[in-house]
């Protein structure tokens, strides 16, 4: 397919499929908020609010408003999720609840640091829409809790025995290397930096193991393995999604031996975790090729593919590498062949090894409004920028 | 087959085949306890120890010295397991910890109370071998000690909000029903019969919904139905092993209308979870045909089928309903032909919706040394029970 045509699905997808799905189905008109557990037409089959795709959608659409085009149902949208959230989201500390009823009432205790990330990111960006010091307030406030408990994310909800084998895990240091971009227009800078440098550090300096070509999901404290089920295991979504957050901080400090480095980690976790029999990307694997713990490992998940799009298509955009290109034409084929759905709208999420569809929702407790039109966005503005800079080597 | 070819099965894939992988591979002769992550030919890929399998294992080489032989070598192997537990198990409350490193340092803190539950079955079934004091009063002050938190059973760990949304689940009154009949010996009579009765009454008053034939998973704290992704859950397994053990509380009161009612409810549960596409019971589902939560809902586990193996044998035994044999045939055929190995002893725990092997053990953190060989013991006694009635019968 040529670079204009996948632009152009991309961008339409997105503009008349995607996003007017949302629109249409998941409003809670009665008692605010969105309804995320939508089956394959859209129709409510659950109502309970999961406050990290509750931050999620307000984000998605405060970000299409400030960076695609400034329509006010967008962001009426994204402030009728935010009020909501505003209203009934945080305990008297502050924290984040993990999930409400429909009605706003706390149904599960704060014991996520990533319901706080979301909602971080998700004022942060409504703030650069509305410029109400209310909504800076809450993102930096949040952001300041999220530093403060990092360390001991869980709390008192830690199962853990302290000291028996104490681990670290990856998906903080990477989610806090995005957000701290999301929300560097209300951060010191030298904190912004500070983070960021933290970040990738860690990232490439403990869970990277260069041996391998492979990100751990958990290590030791000062970066070792840990030959147990948890340190073994590895989660190649989150492997290549923390790789286009690590370009697009290559992109703003100019570094192209970090831009290469990402990009190289991805084609080697992606060659790594591709299914050679069914095609697709596994969801889990151990690292010593033993038993995981999870059951699921097999499967297909929308957001390791939507995430690994973005990547492959930011590596080729930064090192012009072909070998990409050839990766992002064969996960693109498999993504919108068995993902997309061709009768309505939005995408499944949920297939099984053999590439059947597993649950046939369009959203549930972890699939909202967020992968799948970010990605869509990511991969849409990344093709145009490659789009340029062939049309710039042209002319050159 | 033949009854007697069924009987024979049985017995001797517990003795020849199951029993001895355990005693050879599972051994840690150098720290105490037992290994449960064991590869296809028995070979221990990770050294872990998860308190529900350390005295489930206890339990069965126990009841195995207690009702087929007393081979000195079960003993042994039982206490050596006890005395890891005794030494290592419980935090200074006495809750029963959920995992513990191979040298016995607690991993994970006591969340379970099912942990508990496993312990006081181990040790309860160990004195009945050993006559130690010490023995009993580990069992009886562990079954107080659930008694006094089972209304509460998560404790510190409950991640629930208080109030929102109060469930209470099936499992524990469905494992009181077993565990009082497995330490009867050690509490007063009072007690037992009115554990017995309130878990009785509780699963079928509450959990089993009459007008859909159906066992539910989590119930409003009145019995009534919770429609959420908890309260829509269906565990079939669950519910289906329940049953047996309630055929076995009818027994013990030779109440003969608890025990047809237990056998129709295992036939319903079990035509309502049959993948009528590929055979086998799934594990997980949502009542009104929503998509579940769990991702691995669609997976045939090795526990489901062998619990239902027992259900339909005593049910065929305590009714003579041609059905519950018929059935029998069924999902025998299914398991041996899906979970037994051909290669190597013990058998396959997870295989996907299509049957296939999905990972290549024969033990975890969840399979150990219980139902496979619990249920070979069950089956070949209730074969043995089947064959003595129907000689008796013809010799009316």
């Amino acid at each position: 397919m040529q670079l204009e045509k996948y632009t152009s699905l991309y961008k339409y997808t997105l503009l008349d499929n995607v996003i007017p799905f949302w629109l249409e189905h998941s409003a809670d008109t009665e008692f605010g908020g969105y309804f995320t557990c939508l089956d394959r037409v859209g129709d409510v089959f659950d109502t309970d609010k999961f406050v990290w795709l509750q931050c999620r959608q307000v984000w998605c659409f405060a970000m299409l408003y400030n960076k695609v085009e400034k329509k006010q149902q967008w962001l009426d949208f994204a402030l009728q999720g935010a009020a909501f959230l505003e209203k009934y989201g945080r305990d008297s500390s502050g924290n984040w609840y993990f999930s409400l009823n429909r009605e706003g009432a706390p149904l599960t205790q704060p014991h996520s640091i990533f319901s706080d990330c979301f909602a971080s990111m998700a004022f942060g960006q409504l703030y650069k829409a509305t410029n109400q010091p209310g909504h800076a307030k809450i993102a930096v406030d949040t952001f300041y809790s999220i530093l403060a408990k990092k360390d001991n994310s869980k709390g008192m909800y830690n199962k853990s025995f302290p000291g028996t084998r104490p681990l670290k895990g990856f998906a903080l240091p990477m989610i806090l290397c995005n957000l701290v971009l999301e929300i560097e227009h209300l951060l010191d800078a030298d904190l912004v930096e500070k983070t960021i440098q933290d970040g990738i550090d860690t990232i490439l300096g403990e869970f990277y193991r260069p041996d391998l070509g492979i990100i751990l999901e958990n290590v030791t404290p000062d970066g070792g393995f840990s030959d147990s089920f948890e340190g073994r295991l590895v989660n190649p979504g989150h492997g290549i999604e923390a790789m286009w957050f690590l370009m697009d901080l290559a992109e703003r400090s100019n570094d192209k031996d970090l831009a290469r480095k990402a990009m190289e980690i991805t084609l080697n976790m992606l060659e790594y975790s591709w299914d050679k029999k069914h095609g697709g990307i596994f969801y889990f694997m151990d690292v010593k090729g033993l038993p995981p713990q999870q059951l699921e490992w097999d499967q297909k998940l929308w957001w390791v593919h939507m995430e690994t799009l973005i990547s492959l298509l930011k590596g080729y955009l930064h090192t012009s590498d072909e070998r990409c290109w050839s990766w992002f034409e064969k996960v693109h084929a498999y993504t919108w062949q068995h993902f997309s759905d061709p009768k309505y709208a939005e995408w499944y999420g949920y297939l099984n090894r053999q590439g059947e569809v597993l649950l046939p929702l369009k959203g549930g407790k972890w699939k909202g409004c967020f992968h799948v039109p970010r990605g869509l966005y990511q991969c849409w503005k990344t093709l145009e920028a490659i789009a340029e800079k062939k049309s710039e080597v042209q002319y050159l």
